[in-house]
């Protein structure tokens, strides 16, 4: 019998569409579930490739060629330990584990260590782009040993998305690189939905307009520099009517939204390596107050907000909406590049952020136009200290500053959250403002807890006898 | 020789302050820091009053009464655990550790477990008031058996900070929450300052006033709704000059504001909780852009915002701040509170949500009598599930709401970041929107990851066929 060439454990929707992709580029593939019907109803689907079931891990190690390449395709957390413990005792020196879940990324450094400890090598992947993007084409995002991701390169590289010649798939850095920029990407991901959100229901509110008419609006948009996956399904969810009611979707959709928890882990571990990330932060906070949706009822009966007033000029305030949704994009990626810049640093990954922009491009959710020019901003400056700093980004929200401010006035006196618009608003001039009034409390923290402060006159640390 | 009453470990400013104070206080105290000067100076300093030096740990256990009361008061983290593993030897069953620490409260939780295994009884306290607090009265908060608190509760009331008759010192329920809500105090504090410095700035900048001047008009405040012992010392702040330079303090102390971590630990806890607190999260980001100087400057040198125009009515604009600040600051406080009824809730702590208002009146960095009115908030609605909803609160935030919005879209206009503000303010128009736009969001997680969605029409979950 011959060997297959990889072998995949765990056929939820993720993992069986990346085994069938596998076999669809001519790959070999064993593939493994623990209940043995997903495995059987795989195997009917997949009739005619080279798909092989196996109905234990064992019969799964044995059936692959040396060295074993075995991608893990179950949930995040100890399900993957507990994985990792089973298969270990059929492993050898140089197998190679891959973990293509949502794992984070420090459970993957943790792993990392304890399997080069036995000869094992482990790969921790990101792998974006949804149930579609691993059937079709998913951007992969690949940290560990740089030698045995060699291994599995080529299978890697045929079943990722494709933008023009390149494959959306680079070796991003050691151990948990690859899985921390991939949450990353999702954390940006969070705050790009939500300023849709704003834009959408600012569009509905301020303009009075219909999903329909919202939909042309979008298409439009999706035409020109925001250009991208999110608004593209944007317009055509705008489109779609309910079978069993006539509405449009979007009317008869609550509006509580759900989450899985990556955009909370990038807000956590920003707050850790000291980063500030206030529209992605925002974005997931935002999802906890949709989900309050009972309350929110509630208070919406007893706490008044002003009275909408119909804009005057709705086709030039629906442009002024686009340019604040684009230039407030602006932000928040600026806010997740520099988060990468900051864990770059802190373990020493040495990240390549025009590269990850290019991964971006093609098979992630968040994949858009716009990445081409990060990864432009970054080609001409491998030190960018921020994406605003860039020539392109810089005059695009020179050009648009206006109208940004100026429809997060709108939304501000009409009673809107646009809580997305406006953080990442804060963010730009916080970002730029020379002065912040932290000089006053810096003064309060050493006056009540002798914190001490730096002067802006001279070095050191001093503390001022506030009492005297 | 007679055995002292209670034991502190750690002498550095907080220790040592409320060694002194229960000596102060009559009670018999041996003190023991790792390094021996600093007892010396202590029991130098401390003449006269009932203050015993110890050497050792043994030492340390063999001066108290049984059962013994020890405060350790070291630095947060792996200290108190090596502590408490040296002092294990010596202890016996039911004496009492109290960890007076800012321990995160989940190695409280940790702790207690572990020591109620050897039957010594943990209470893990949280401690506010800075320096001069711990010397005349802190707010006291301690968590963990109320049958071992009731053994201390006499030292720890004499010590508190006092409101009337009543002891800022209340039992705050088991295991980890006392360290829990002085945490949440914490994080509120961050959120507060830094909307008193975005009143500051747009004082400075919207006014164009000078320190002396805002310093009166803080002073101002002070005598009505705002009266707190933060805007006391931003008033005291203000008007204080810098003896080598003869400027006023706040013009000389450098904008980066440091920290110790707590508003961080606050904000990856709701993020855990799924309880949106997007002032306190925001005061922390801004506190880390604020570290970024040396960015700010350079990026300031690029990046132009718009031409500040001067206020035409200043007192009716000062006026408007105030209002402004203040509904800010009830946001602030609603999600705060709301983080620890999301807490109580998850951990079966039964806070009272009342009487920790009460405590936080006294004694704490954030001592407000804005603090009766969320007591009497709850006096009447234990179950309140927002501060918002108070009819207090409420008609305040009725009252003041144009102001609110002016001053925001005034220093949206001016470029001038308000962050704390606008997310307040983003927080009550979320909350109080019957709908919020994350239909659309979920219709995106369900179009590219069959996330699925609920109906506004019938029960259930379900995902639509979008390709269709």
């Amino acid at each position: 019998m011959n060997k297959s060439q990889i072998g995949v454990i765990g056929l939820a929707v993720m993992g069986k569409n990346l085994a069938l992709n596998m076999a669809n580029h001519g790959y070999s593939v064993t593939v493994y579930n623990r209940s043995e019907d997903k495995t059987k109803q795989l195997l009917a689907e997949a009739a005619g490739r080279q798909l092989t079931g196996a109905y234990s891990l064992q019969e799964l190690v044995a059936s692959l060629e040396r060295p074993r390449k075995i991608l893990i395709m179950v949930k995040a957390g100890s399900p993957v330990d507990t994985t990792i413990e089973q298969l270990l005792p059929y492993l050898e020196q140089g197998d190679i584990l891959i973990d293509g879940g949502n794992s984070f990324y420090q459970d993957t450094i943790r792993r990392h260590q304890q399997l080069a400890a036995r000869g094992i090598h482990f790969i921790g992947t990101g792998v974006s782009g949804g149930e579609e993007g691993a059937l079709k084409g998913p951007a992969i995002m690949p940290g560990g040993d740089r030698k045995a991701f060699a291994l599995v390169q080529p299978i890697f590289e045929a079943i990722a998305a494709k933008v023009g010649e390149d494959a959306c798939c680079t070796y991003i850095g050691s151990d948990g690189a690859g899985h921390f920029v991939k949450m990353v990407h999702n954390g940006i991901e969070y705050a790009d939905m939500q300023l849709i959100c704003e834009a959408y229901v600012l569009l509905r509110e301020l303009l009075g307009l219909k999903p329909e008419e919202i939909k042309e609006i979008f298409a439009g948009w999706n035409q020109g520099e925001l250009n991208s996956y999110l608004i593209e399904i944007t317009a055509d969810i705008l489109g779609k009517t309910d079978p069993a009611t006539g509405k449009p979707m979007v009317e008869v959709i609550l509006d509580k939204a759900g989450q899985k928890g990556t955009g909370k882990w990038t807000s956590q571990v920003a707050l850790d390596l000291g980063v500030p990330i206030p529209s992605i932060t925002t974005a997931v906070f935002e999802r906890y107050l949709s989900a309050m949706k009972d309350e929110r009822v509630a208070a919406a009966k007893r706490l008044a907000g002003p009275e909408i007033q119909a804009v005057r000029k709705p086709a030039a305030f629906a442009e002024a909406i686009r340019r604040a949704l684009y230039v407030s994009k602006i932000g928040a990626y600026a806010q997740g590049f520099s988060l990468m810049a900051g864990a770059s640093r802190q373990y020493g990954w040495d990240l390549d952020l025009g590269s990850i922009a290019m991964i971006f491009r093609g098979g992630c959710i968040i994949r858009a136009q716009f990445l081409n020019k990060i990864k432009e901003a970054y080609d001409k400056n491998q030190d960018l200290p921020s994406l605003f700093l860039d020539e392109y980004f810089r005059t695009s929200i020179e050009n648009y500053q206006q109208d940004w401010r100026d429809v997060v006035v709108a939304a501000i006196q009409a009673g809107i959250p646009v809580p997305a618009f406006t953080s990442s608003l804060s963010y730009f001039d916080s970002y730029r403002a020379a002065e912040l009034p932290a000089n006053l409390l810096q003064a309060q923290r050493d006056y009540f807890g002798a914190h001490t402060f730096e002067r802006n006159d001279k070095e050191g640390t001093f503390h001022h006898n506030w009492e005297a």
